[in-house]
């Protein structure tokens, strides 16, 4: 415990930092958010968008009244795993696998032609080929997080649509780690093809394992221990653990933790109660806000000091957008134009998994701060074009409200 | 964002440590805690001694696998503000009210009592006056949070001796603050008599507006607000921006920050609906164990290297357990003598508020070592005697599920 943590005590000893301040932080993040989502939404803008613009707003370009620190950043991932694990309550592992197929086609287009694109920007830009392959693999990672969080506020999870985005996010997911793991050993010199195999059987057989046989085996499995357990909310605790376990073992097998959570929650889809999908509710009601803002938080005009970085940036974005579109859209081609539209959108957001890549990059000294700001920046716009560009590609889909849904189910 | 928070590109990058591990983090708290619990109950023993003793078990002096974090830190205060904020839902400031003379009188015996016994026995083992003060106001402060978690989990939160105790320990936490306010100042050798002056009327102010005008305000105010805001679950918002700004405000007024989370929900208890209790108790039902456990953490077995400290820290449990027990009971002797019993049972645990008094001390350099360790685990143990004596106290009276009992109020 950091001394006198709530500060309560401020008059009588050394004042608390305001990083340490929980109360005040959690007013600024949450307080701030809803009110710019609540503006949006006056003027007829997704929320979401606001939520994100908060965090612009509190980061350094502006008020720089907040700072990424290890608390916040732990409520962002907790926020994105919740938000991932509450889509995957609303998901059948087996409508998912249904459209396995263009799902697998548009994650692969998906990933090669933002790459390629990224690649060939940064070379003519003058770029190493080291440094283009890199902002290359920013370009490739999809975050999923918030076309799950528009497609289930609209209650339009169930759409094919819908299916086939979370189903290519998650391949996309793999895909993203072994084009990294790839471009990673080339900076560092030295390709290790046996450990790339090994990276890969990894994350694709924890992926496919959990994915065909969670739902039966939490089927079999939860009933028995909900009898033998007796305290409290049994099957909240249950549904807590795997949450955590797998988005563990989702990350020891190199995949994001959030596809474990969502892996997680696809598990439980048909063995939990309403009660769970309610109290899961409301710790995503929370903690997303914390998500958004954390994105936004990044957002740091310093970083285009000179014009041709701001010309790379919009090229960069423009790229960021057309290449999910088009590669995403013409896997989902099969599945008729309007849908192809709908995936390739909902493709678009890179957010933190972008960012974290660049991050790698700058850490191994192949990408140059300016290539990093404007790596961060198209993460962060991407994300905040995806959802109106949803809510136009969805237009006229008719939405099931979660409980509703899951009564169906 | 720190470097990889999710550690998701281990194998690329240095590796993470483990206290950013989210999901790891998570995984061991939330599990242990609640495996613990279970086993409790199976012996029919409270649940919550179980999860305290889970942070025993990975502290310092046994497994030594987790320390207190600030992320830790931040989601034990969390936890606990949201445990007040939703036993304040259930409770009505109208009946609170009502118990306000007794409540009063159990709350200052229950405060001097404890204070000269610990000051008497300090100056007795041969401590110099200020540090025998400073012991004395360390085994002042009550934690509700415990107390406030059982009555609420054994569905007797309607029960007059509850409501009492809920009113006390309020007032305890005023004078708590006063208390300490004084023996701080006298540490730094200038009592600054205006200065204690201001304090007490800004606490006393604070808590009693508030308490007496919260209910009737957002009664007024939050249909109204509610009829012109849209975006998604919009009484929960409401009542988050609530809950953070009132435990600022009470920080800043000097009181607790539980204390303005329960004083939040309880200005909210009649305007809500159902579905904000459900939402908060999500948020509870996985955050509560990080404060049960982070109370656990602080548990250090090497505080007792002689056999002269295991005695004190004897006499001091002894102490503070009896004096909790015949003070706050003797002014609550007007409700009978059952209900003095339950009262001070409930008014035993000391919990993190009898912590930080203590590492204030340590702080001021007037507490040495080995009488903070004592006072610590004064803190801890009197919080694990008092559930299962909570639980012989009411023996016999009849549960109301706090669903059942919003619906009647």
């Amino acid at each position: 415990m950091s001394f006198d943590p709530l500060g309560r005590f401020a008059l009588l000893v050394a004042a608390v930092p305001d990083s340490l301040n929980i109360p005040l932080t959690m007013l600024l993040v949450f307080g701030l958010a809803k009110l710019l989502a609540e503006l949006f939404e006056k003027i007829h803008q997704p929320g979401i968008v606001g939520e994100i613009l908060a965090g612009i707003l509190l980061g350094p370009s502006i008020l720089n009244w907040l700072q990424p620190t290890d608390f916040l950043t732990a409520l962002a991932d907790l926020g994105v795993m919740f938000l991932l694990f509450r889509v995957g309550l609303e998901v059948k592992s087996s409508e998912l696998m249904k459209v396995g197929a263009p799902a697998a086609l548009a994650a692969t287009l998906g990933v090669i032609v933002p790459f390629v694109l990224g690649y060939v920007i940064l070379t003519l830009w003058g770029a190493p080929t080291v440094e283009a392959l890199f902002a290359g693999a920013a370009m490739v990672a999809t975050s999923v997080g918030i076309t799950a969080q528009v497609l289930s506020s609209r209650g339009v999870l169930w759409h094919t649509a819908s299916q086939l985005i979370l189903a290519a996010a998650v391949i996309d997911d793999i895909l993203g780690l072994l084009i990294l793991a790839l471009v990673s050993s080339m900076a560092k010199g030295q390709v290790n093809v046996l450990e790339l195999l090994l990276t890969s059987i990894l994350a694709i057989g924890f992926t496919v394992l959990v994915a065909k046989w969670g739902t039966r085996t939490m089927g079999r499995f939860v009933p028995g221990i909900e009898k033998r357990l007796r305290s409290g909310e049994v099957q909240f605790n249950i549904a807590m653990v795997l949450l955590f376990a797998l988005s563990l073992l989702a990350m020891r097998a190199g995949v994001a933790a959030i596809i474990g959570a969502f892996l997680a929650g696809m598990a439980l889809s048909e063995t939990v109660n309403h009660r769970v999908h309610d109290l899961a509710h409301g710790v995503t009601e929370l903690l997303v806000p914390f998500f958004l803002v954390g994105i936004g938080l990044h957002f740091d005009l310093a970083a285009f000091s000179d014009s041709s970085t701001i010309g790379l940036a919009l090229i960069i974005l423009g790229a960021a957008i057309a290449s999910k579109l088009v590669g995403c859209g013409l896997g989902a081609l099969s599945l008729g134009w309007s849908n192809a539209l709908r995936v390739g959108v909902g493709m678009v957001p890179r957010g933190e998994v972008g960012m974290v890549v660049a991050q790698i990059g700058l850490g191994l000294g192949v990408i140059p701060k300016p290539v990093y700001g404007v790596v961060v920046f198209m993460a962060i716009v991407t994300t905040m074009v995806a959802p109106p560009l949803l809510n136009i590609a969805y237009r006229g889909v008719q939405p099931v409200a979660p409980a509703e849904e899951f009564r169906l189910g």
